[in-house]
């Protein structure tokens, strides 16, 4: 029997979850681990340490998976969220090396943050702790952000088969939207409009994928077209700390920003997705609709998220 | 019956403090929390959750605010110290998502420090966790630091009205002698002597509010004319990480400098204090003079009283 | 009777460590250390305290300590990495009033790593709590690495006596290679090649310590010449972020590097060893011969040194 992700006991990119396991294993956990948290926590982790590394800091993501050891019971051992801006990083150490080193500690899991494209998987083939990547850089993967939006998604709309997804903004950089597209790409009779400026399109990696996986798509370069028929809208930052920026030009070519009007276009039980940090993608007056799920169910999913994938890793009689 | 700093949750400004509660609640209470420190401490805030939220560094408050929620056996759930240096807060994230988003995961409180003059403030509009502000950037507030300057003077003082208070060095930026200027507001028969140079005297904010609860104060260029009459001196930064350096002509122009000489003026049960960090505006020899106050007293009392306001936020039972 | 260093609370330098007490005391304890970490660790210093106060980041030694003492059900009570970076530090507080700031909220112990060559022993002199330096900056000391590398070689090669010793990479700026040449002093008969360029040789001052010592040493510019006799080889980085690369004419000059076909030469039970993190002055290829012990054995006795100097230190009982 396989269990843990396959019979693989690293979390590195979205495509390494089947549907089957999504299905019988994740979304039921994560529904137990919200139950949990509402019942203020539990000690099934008692005793198991984490080491948060994270090479760039991503104060939303360390948190997430802080608390969430921290819901089960279990410790975070050692923290860092600038590995990698002075660190033995900054001394040219390879992520190998450190990632022996740590395992020397026997920490139970490693959460590691990356700030170079792959980093997940290169750690992945010398530790003996399971890793989970909290990230790569950009355009890399974030597969617990995909997991979470998947469940987000699913206890809104009740199912992921037949969905109209529009993802809009930067696609080129986006680690989420290329994270979500790989695990779409397991279900049935989704169809995805991809809305960004021709230069910030979605990578032909993704779309080649999508294509073997039978999902169709479509590219368009105002969120309103879209907005009509869409099940869910997942925006997306249009300003990046890559250098990505959407400048006028781009601004003046299509409509990208969500605000009241494209929200009175939506369907009743459409749902507005982010990643976040938002800038001005999405204006403040949306938040407090019913539609917009950014700020409440996608934080609330990551913790449940993050808690089942610890309690499947840690916990000796899972 | 009002509790907990009149009725609000949250701190954010020294105003918001009465006379009534520094009395009646506050001081009794910090007394309380030095004994329980000084038995090695307690478990009443046992099961709560801290989240420490620092958009730039500040060690010492940290620690504080860390060491006073350890000693009632409460937890640190989280802890940043550059959430603004380079994490979301600098892809231009708004606090107020970053307040909604800490909110989700529950913790008990929060405490803020932000890079701008108003932050807490800001935070404790949507925050359902109580916001203790570990202070704004300057000239903001600092609360904390108010009250526990305060308790510093009434314990070697024995009380607060009718004293005289020279406040020397930057006081254009000074966070902590805004917020002292505001809680000694409550008190009577305050005399207060500001010793600045020109260009970094109080700004008319707080002098306004001074004029409107009848406290007295006057404005000097040397410390040494202040020396003789004070029962304190607070000393604040005459160098400053805002840039507000007190340039070679401004050191020219009057005598900022606290040295064995200007002590020697001083009356015996007279009192010199400072926030830290301290550059060269106290000389190193002052340091175990018993008038002296800014490495002991002063650090001790913020302890307490952090560990007090944790205390009443927290505490069911309080 | 001495205990404890001999009767000095901090740890701030390796001259401070007789031989007696090294063979006798810290040697057999770090053993102890190793078997209680095996088991899974205990509860001796429950309810200890450690300050981990790094005034620049130190990934891998501050998660050595905070896991020691972790292992030892001791807690960590206020962590920070960047102290010097961005916060009191960089407003010109000096170590001194920060030290005595820390030491009243009584923890019982200060890792302390420091930004300037003389650190720790400025801290001992104000510090109530001990001290352990976890290094200062070069080209200052790291006694802790020191012995770690000691017991190192010693569970290697069964004594330290009679060794031949070859040291190689920026022998000028190398807080390691420094701090080991002070402790091996103490033993006989030692030998010890130093291999660098001429611009980054051993300084002056261990060189005069090594002759009061009667430890033989000479210096060369390949590292082939030492391979073969050597029992040690303790490898360096040759680029360093305080500036002291190797240049290309350095390269030129000499051979630094540890490659399969330096490897060749040495004996069957010599070791390599490097501080880390490395960068490419001892080729991947050698990582998993026996000989290579800077990714496995010197990580493991660092725990276990680390463990073995808390315990010493904190427990009452000890």
């Amino acid at each position: 029997m396989k269990t843990r992700f396959e019979g693989w006991p690293h979390i590195v990119e979205a495509q390494q979850f089947s549907r089957e396991w999504i299905e019988g294993q994740f979304l039921p956990l994560a529904d137990h681990m919200q139950e949990i948290f509402e019942q203020g926590g539990s000690d099934i982790l008692g005793g198991k340490r984490m080491v948060s590394f994270f090479y760039e800091p991503s104060t939303r993501t360390r948190m997430s998976f802080e608390r969430a050891m921290d819901c089960l019971g279990g410790r975070v051992m050692f923290s860092s969220d600038n590995a990698g801006e002075f660190s033995s990083a900054s001394k040219g150490e390879t992520l190998t090396d450190t990632i022996r080193v740590i395992n020397r500690y026997r920490p139970d899991v490693i959460v590691l943050r990356y700030n170079q494209e792959i980093g997940a998987e290169f750690a992945a083939k010398v530790s003996r702790a399971p890793i989970i990547s909290a990230g790569d850089r950009a355009p890399g993967q974030h597969p617990t952000q995909a997991l979470l939006d998947l469940r987000t998604i699913f206890k809104r709309r009740g199912s992921i088969d037949g969905l109209r997804i529009a993802m809009a903004g930067d696609l080129l950089n986006g680690r989420t939207v290329r994270s979500l597209c790989y695990l779409l790409g397991k279900f049935k009779g989704i169809d995805i409009t991809f809305v960004s400026p021709g230069t910030l399109q979605m990578k032909p990696d993704v779309k080649g994928y999508l294509n073997r996986h039978n999902v169709s798509f479509r590219e368009l370069i105002d969120i309103g077209e879209a907005a009509e028929t869409a099940d869910v809208i997942y925006q997306t930052r249009t300003q990046t700390e890559c250098g990505s920026d959407f400048n006028k030009s781009d601004r003046n070519l299509g409509r990208f920003i969500i605000n009241w009007e494209v929200v009175g276009m939506m369907k009743e039980d459409a749902i507005i997705m982010h990643p976040l940090p938002r800038v001005d993608e999405i204006t403040t007056d949306v938040d407090d609709n019913s539609r917009a799920v950014y700020l409440t169910d996608q934080i609330d999913s990551g913790l449940f998220t993050r808690m089942a994938l610890l309690q499947m890793i840690l916990d000796p009689h899972a």
